[in-house]
């Protein structure tokens, strides 16, 4: 079955109730104060169609499904084998933001999706972009169609404030010479990539190159190869939902990319890309009610890639 | 394109170099003599077809992927809030053999393909079977039409003679309250399921079902209902190659399941089942000739759930 | 200045008011029934005197001491290198009954007052000993110059019947090779060491040799040389109140070894040895009112090693 | 038996044949170019007298003992309960520059004498002076009575070029709010402690208080109080030698630290103090000869806590 923006409003009908049984995210006080209430799916196909409900025009932080976004940058910047040596491909088993596994094995982050994983991509896009900043929204504009997209900068600011555990992750690795850039610079980067502020239709759109097979639905240009666009959704399905990639594998089976704003992108490869956003998380980072209408969608047109 | 058999041969053919760079399994005698040369691989298509290269109907000790079918067994005994209570959906970021998350996670191993999780579902097995073992047994002989299936009882023995690391595992777990029966007897129950001697050929026809919705291809049955068929397929993707399910999935992109015998089932939902042996392991465990077969084959026939 | 029965009293009045500020050990109905309010004390000098108040003379559950027991019956059975190479000598930084520690040291316990490494030494005895459970009886007979000491059956059964996380423990470090019979009844004797019953009068007694350079006070034997006497002192002093032995050595000052019983034994070298027992535990399993009596009684009489 | 100076001779005779057998720290040049044959030994007793062999007079990087002076410094400037909230007093069983326990542990070390211990202490020097490394500095140069001590420049300057893992550690206690200061001026008041170039009987005359009471026998002046000297020495017994404090218990038997740099102060409480000094380290970090040193002086004085 195809889905349909009455599906969708339907499905966002049925997860509603879940709302108050998780946690907006609050380590910084500019996530702490958007509504819990805020709930909004888009769909966008590969023949262009978009379909959406509820609040999914409105733009939110994105967080680390900017960490996607970075790495297909990176894929193009770098060969795979100068990536893969300083970043693993493995699911971590383990919190986002520990340091435990990253001493263990010697400042080499498990994946590019994992806190510590994502900072190394963005010391790689420091060391070859001469503006990083600059490269990665002009990256999300180009590929989402839509150039009004903006940086947070109250949200970039609050992140910076609570920066000591990045910092930490950060000053580890260069302790194993895994960071070759200055820490601090590199950290302000990877924070605003986290507060890039974007809607579920413009995330829909912007990721529609790994619903098919490299390129960008929107504007026919091939952001990547077909190859790496299976390996990033291969990434994604594993690595993608921190330690609730199993679990999301189990109920929603596709892949995808969470953050702690409260949104979430999921690829059904060769057909449509979805993103949803409520802000609520549960106790693995991810988005309660987003995974919930995640799943009823994959039960309802019948898509999973298992 | 479809498989055939040649093009299965000549995949053969382009991963035989890689024989000598692996290791083969050691930690029981009746391993570690097995010819490192042997060398297979069997596709069985949900229309009942065959295509076979190598060593494919030669018999091997299948080991861990004997984990996905007593979990299949289990899901047909138990509700699935009845083993999810027992053992997680998560990768574990760590070897197989770990006892350290167990005692962190309190006894819930992470996964029903680490061995503390496939212990726990022998312990089930044994809870509501008369005779698991033989019960398992039968299992295998059904799903694969092969009557004369057996286990190896050298294995199984040298198996039970090396079982100390398993039987702290599972010890640790009772202490905990999340192993009900008798260590030995179960952990014998558990090494028989490792000892299950069986061909490429017969491996591909016994998980056809994860193939077919559920449904046996070669006996017409539905196993399991087409939704637990999705989950298999879902947690095989995230935790069935040990410490190597994120490069399993970068490079084959199929769920699959591996064991220390050398042997690899691999999925593609909706069209085919296929079975690998080649005895060398890379430092993951998996098969390294094997893991590359299948990624050549997925590049040919272009197959990948992403 | 000199203990005396009148200083003793006076401690014990002054800590009494904590007790219901601790945690009586529960995880064996055996241990969990102890009246909370039991508090004595026992001092016994190296001429041979001794001051007692409260409870001094009822016997109760020693179990942890008794590694230092067992320890000192190992040395006189082996030579340094053949216990210090199956056990260390630091302090482990874990709780007392951690596997993790384990694994990742492949199967060498920290020191052989951990349950791991007490362990250990219960292997040892069993291999050299034909009769060890009734040898280590013997031996604590005859260092208090007790004859009736008796093991506690019903602890020593209750303590089997929930061995499992010991028994993980067992079968870890035979995995690795660190122990060499069967499990059980190691198993089996090393319960039976923590279930001896010994009063705080017999406790001082039977340790006198650690105050005087292995020479029992009580028999004038030489039970260990007196450098094996500096040394148990030392590990004693590093490792014997679980993770707990750095606030000892800091309020305290002196080597002493703790059980779950709620009993301390320490060591002022030179002078005297002292018992105190109060069930209630703090949370690290240190008796609470004894440790206060034992900082009181160094102070009072102005003991330390430092 | 009293120490001579032709005992003192003769043990570094007696040791000189290990040198070779250790590692001369080399993770930064400058402590990589000291001579391994160095070798030093001094005394000094509480009655002022000061025995000397070899390079006894030869200024080398005091290192981590000045891990202790900064706490006696800190002891001075706080309440107790100030300090033993923010820090342990347990052995921390692990690498002295690991991270896994103090993530763990939520960002509160185990104890003063590994990195994250004594960088907290700086931390709370920089809170409470307004020019700690020139306190610091006076205190070394008044409690030695040597006006001359200065830091290695060079050595400070190298440990800063070198600071990544210690960065870690500070921002990982910030993100846990157990640290309150910029972090790199921080830093770099902790190296210039390590960098501290003291000799042996500058060393020795600087710890007498810790022999003596708490009174400075040089000076005459109580540093610290009676009972505070007890808990200094108490802590270096269980956390003053990495992880090698259990083994330098059982073999020396004094209270004792250690640096890098290959010295070692040991306390005879109430008798004496002593330094010595010897490049290379054995695994634990430990000078090799020095621990050698200190075991033989042990037994031939008849020396020992225990």
């Amino acid at each position: 079955m195809k889905p349909t923006s009455g599906i969708l409003a339907s499905i966002l009908d049925d997860v509603r109730p879940l709302i108050g049984q998780g946690k907006v995210a609050d380590y910084i006080p500019a996530l702490a104060k958007v509504p819990n209430s805020k709930l909004g799916i888009a769909v966008y196909t590969n023949q262009g169609e978009v379909f959406t409900a509820g609040d999914a025009d409105e733009g939110f932080s994105i967080q680390s499904i900017s960490k996607a976004l970075s790495l297909t940058l990176a894929m193009g910047l770098y060969q795979p084998e100068e990536i893969w040596c300083r970043v693993g491909k493995e699911p971590s088993g383990q919190a986002f933001n520990s340091l435990i596994q990253l001493e263990v094995e010697q400042g080499i982050p498990r994946n590019p999706f994992i806190n510590a994983g994502a900072i190394v991509v963005a010391d790689m896009l420091s060391s070859r972009l001469s503006a990083p900043r600059q490269r990665l929204l002009e990256f999300a504009r180009q590929l989402s169609g839509e150039p009004q997209i903006v940086y947070d900068k109250v949200v970039a600011a609050s992140e910076m404030m609570h920066s000591d555990r990045n910092a930490a992750i950060a000053y580890l690795m260069r302790s194993f010479g895994n960071f070759h850039n200055d820490v601090l610079p590199v950290l302000n980067n990877y924070f605003h990539a986290c507060a890039l502020k974007m809607s579920c239709v413009e995330l829909a759109k912007t990721f529609s190159y790994l619903a098919n097979k490299g390129v960008s639905v929107h504007t026919g240009e091939e952001v990547i190869t077909p190859i790496q666009s299976k390996q990033v959704n291969a990434l994604l399905a594993t690595c993608g939902l921190y330690d609730g990639a199993g679990e999301f594998a189990y109920r929603v089976g596709m892949p995808g990319k969470s953050g702690v704003g409260g949104g979430i992108v999921a690829i059904v490869p060769g057909e449509m890309t979805i993103a949803v956003w409520s802000p609520e998380l549960d106790a693995s980072g991810n988005s309660l009610a987003g995974t919930r209408a995640l799943e009823l969608l994959a039960q309802r047109i019948g898509r999973s890639i298992f």
